[in-house]
């Protein structure tokens, strides 16, 4: 990207001559047309959106957003609507490449065949927004690249945690700050199943069980409770925190499908609650990031976000501690995080700029291994003398430092409660091996990382 | 504002050729050279930074920040940052026409000599960055002209809740939504005391004299505890959630210097906290705004900002809730949401375009009377048969429905706390006004404006 000198000549303006604020209000309004891939329950809740608001954003900002095509899998679905039937088609190609779309919106998901729809369009000079998390995960760069070389906008604010404003946030707003680390709930299914053990004192599977009937689960709830949804949105929120190449792949994770009533209570006992965090650390060199339940402080700001609320909390060298938090899912955000991105769009589009996108550059992904953490752990061992010697002495060999430990006797089992001080991953992993092999070990709980005040 | 078309010729990209995200890395970077009004607390902090950092950003964004010259009003002053001495001018006028500065950072504050170097300084064809929120708060409107004359960028996100990014957010990510509430608690020094006299039990005096030794709280704390430094900022938000004509001068203020540790104890006893709310509403016809002490439910995000964080709390038609937490003073996070400001107006100056400071329209402000609110009451009452019915009636006089009432006999006198369904302020006003002349009633304590979950 050539950059223009900050001279008398590049400072002429050509596109915004003198006017009062006032006489904005009198002026015709630009048009602009859109093209949408998909109308399921964000396609349908954007259209509808822009229907009932139209007037009042063409009223302040100038444009009028018009929506003239939409690209669906089935014309004879039932849709609750309100556009003439010679909108939609079947053919998203067609909408991608018609001179008569401005911008195009993608909300259908998933990687092919929306990556080559973005691609074609940011290549023909669209402008596109996109709400998919698993798109900008997973082949990010190549639609950066497609954009700059489009010279055209991408932007993706719905793609992590919905109708919270942490793209823009971090690029514009933060763009003068180092991001040492970010933690995020990200996933609102994970985050509601917790809040109900913990304030139901519930079993996991009863949980996810009505979470499914109540529609706040899939039927196959893997990707919410094993990490991976919010894996990749933990890769967007490194990638654009650190100005670094990060992808789904590199992201650790863990889910919360182990987590019992018993770690929620003794989490409780502590003073912290569970919540399964996305965790992105930077130091200058390495990048960290790893999805996995952890232990958090009742007073930390991360603690009170309940049901199926998300919220992101960073760490800036200037800004301190900083806290969003909202709905990360559901038509209406993620319908509102698209318009905004929309609007944006067509004001840059409206002056023939785009936004900066920021350099990416290439940085380790530092293993899991490699990570430092404090870690709770439960075991049930056999209530005999001699065994805590010969349990501490196994964390001892690995150099694992033990903070706390509580004992409960049951009997013939006693049940161990140990918290580490901030030990290195690979060496707790070597104890919990250790501990395995330990014949008076009879059962190893949940590992679960803890985060400080 | 002539707007253009966003037909094919408007979408040609002059400044922005084809490229890859990589090759950004290897050209140069343009110079940006800055202007600093003031050098205190925050300009120093600026200055400190930009120093540290201006390699790191211009790598990232390809801008290279330098400042050129600082106007202060004592040149033999010891500050602590490294610049040449004949960067100082006591001169401000100098600086804000000289060709030799491409861009206007104001952090001297006050209404003058602020506004007329911010306006010399946009009609110049200047961008300028302010932290002034009584300037913005008072004079807004004639700045946002002049900046529309000019042709450039005016930004102020340190001005409100400092290194809270809330302008950019709303007015860019939250473009598409219909904003009904703000809430925000905007001053750190009100919320350190009532954090204080929540969680140690202290008297209001007490803390604050604390507060002054701690250097949290002014000699003179009258702006920060009477409400007027929330007002201001609440009259900014106001006019960026709402696109509304709001100044300082219509936010209604009530301060915390009346709380006494019994309300709090009061409050605590239903689940809830005080807190000092900024609230701005605006139901598409009317702005209504007001700065008080509010009860809060403890499972409200709000109850959780803690000591002198800040935070904001949006409903949004879309979006639903929405919350941002952080730092909202301190040299660090005004000075990291100027350079964020900064970094955009240089972008945008770099393109040639400025913008979009949206449309403000005039609304009818809803006087303070005619508002809803529910109360909290405390009497303390003679003792004594057919009080409580003298009372009561009083409250049903005038149309306020009582929602809870509780007795605590003291000897002779009986304490009555209240809490009302929603009432109108102006009935709420006239029931106390005929309680105080009740011979029965013996004393009223503050009255508390209640919110729900």
């Amino acid at each position: 990207m050539k950059l223009g000198a900050f001279g008398r000549k590049s400072r002429q303006r050509t596109v915004v001559p003198p006017a009062t604020v006032e006489s904005m209000q009198s002026h015709s309004h630009s048009v602009l047309r859109l093209g949408i891939l998909g109308c399921g329950t964000v396609g349908g809740a954007l259209i509808r959106l822009i229907e009932t608001d139209a007037d009042r954003i063409a009223a302040r900002t100038g444009i009028r957003l018009e929506v003239s095509r939409v690209a669906v899998r089935n014309l004879s679905a039932d849709r609750d609507v309100n556009l003439p039937s010679d909108s939609f088609t079947r053919d998203p190609a067609s909408l991608v490449n018609s001179p008569d779309i401005d911008l195009v919106v993608e909300t259908i998901g998933g990687i092919e065949p929306a990556r080559q729809l973005v691609i074609d369009s940011l290549k023909s000079g669209k402008p596109v927004v996109t709400a998919n998390k698993e798109l900008v995960a997973n082949v990010g760069q190549e639609l950066f690249e497609a954009a700059l070389a489009g010279g055209v906008d991408l932007f993706f604010e719905a793609a992590v945690a919905g109708g919270i404003p942490l793209i823009r946030v971090l690029r514009e707003s933060l763009a003068g700050e180092r991001i040492s680390r970010v933690m995020g709930i990200v996933n609102g299914t994970t985050n509601f199943i917790l809040t109900k053990m913990t304030e139901e004192g519930a079993e996991y599977a009863d949980v996810l069980a009505e979470a499914q009937k109540l529609g706040f689960a899939e039927a196959d709830p893997t990707a919410d409770v094993e990490g991976g949804d919010a894996a990749a949105k933990a890769a967007i929120l490194a990638s654009i925190a650190f100005g670094a190449k990060v992808v789904a792949g590199d992201v650790y994770q863990e889910g919360i499908s182990r987590i019992s009533p018993a770690d929620i209570a003794a989490a409780s006992h502590m003073g912290h609650v569970i919540k399964l965090l996305a965790v992105a650390e930077f130091d200058g060199r390495e990048v960290a990031v790893r999805v996995h339940p952890t232990m958090v402080p009742e007073h930390h700001p991360l603690a009170s976000v309940r049901e199926s609320f998300n919220a992101v909390f960073l760490e800036g060298s200037e800004v301190g501690d900083l806290m969003l938090y909202g709905r990360g899912a559901g038509g209406g955000p993620t319908a509102s995080a698209i318009l905004g991105d929309v609007i944006c769009a067509a004001r840059n589009l409206q002056q023939g700029v785009a936004s900066d996108l920021g350099v990416l550059s290439e940085f380790a992904i530092r293993p899991i291994d490699e990570t430092d953490s404090a870690f709770y752990l439960q075991l049930d061992v056999e209530d005999k003398p001699g065994v805590l010697a010969a349990v501490t002495s196994v964390f001892g060999d690995h150099g694992v430092s033990i903070r706390s430990m509580e004992q409960q006797g049951q009997g013939s089992t006693a049940h161990l409660v140990f918290i580490t001080h901030q030990a290195r991953e690979a060496d707790v992993q070597a104890t919990l091996r250790d501990l395995r092999n330990l014949s008076e070990v009879k059962d190893i709980g949940a590992l679960i990382r803890v985060i400080g005040d």
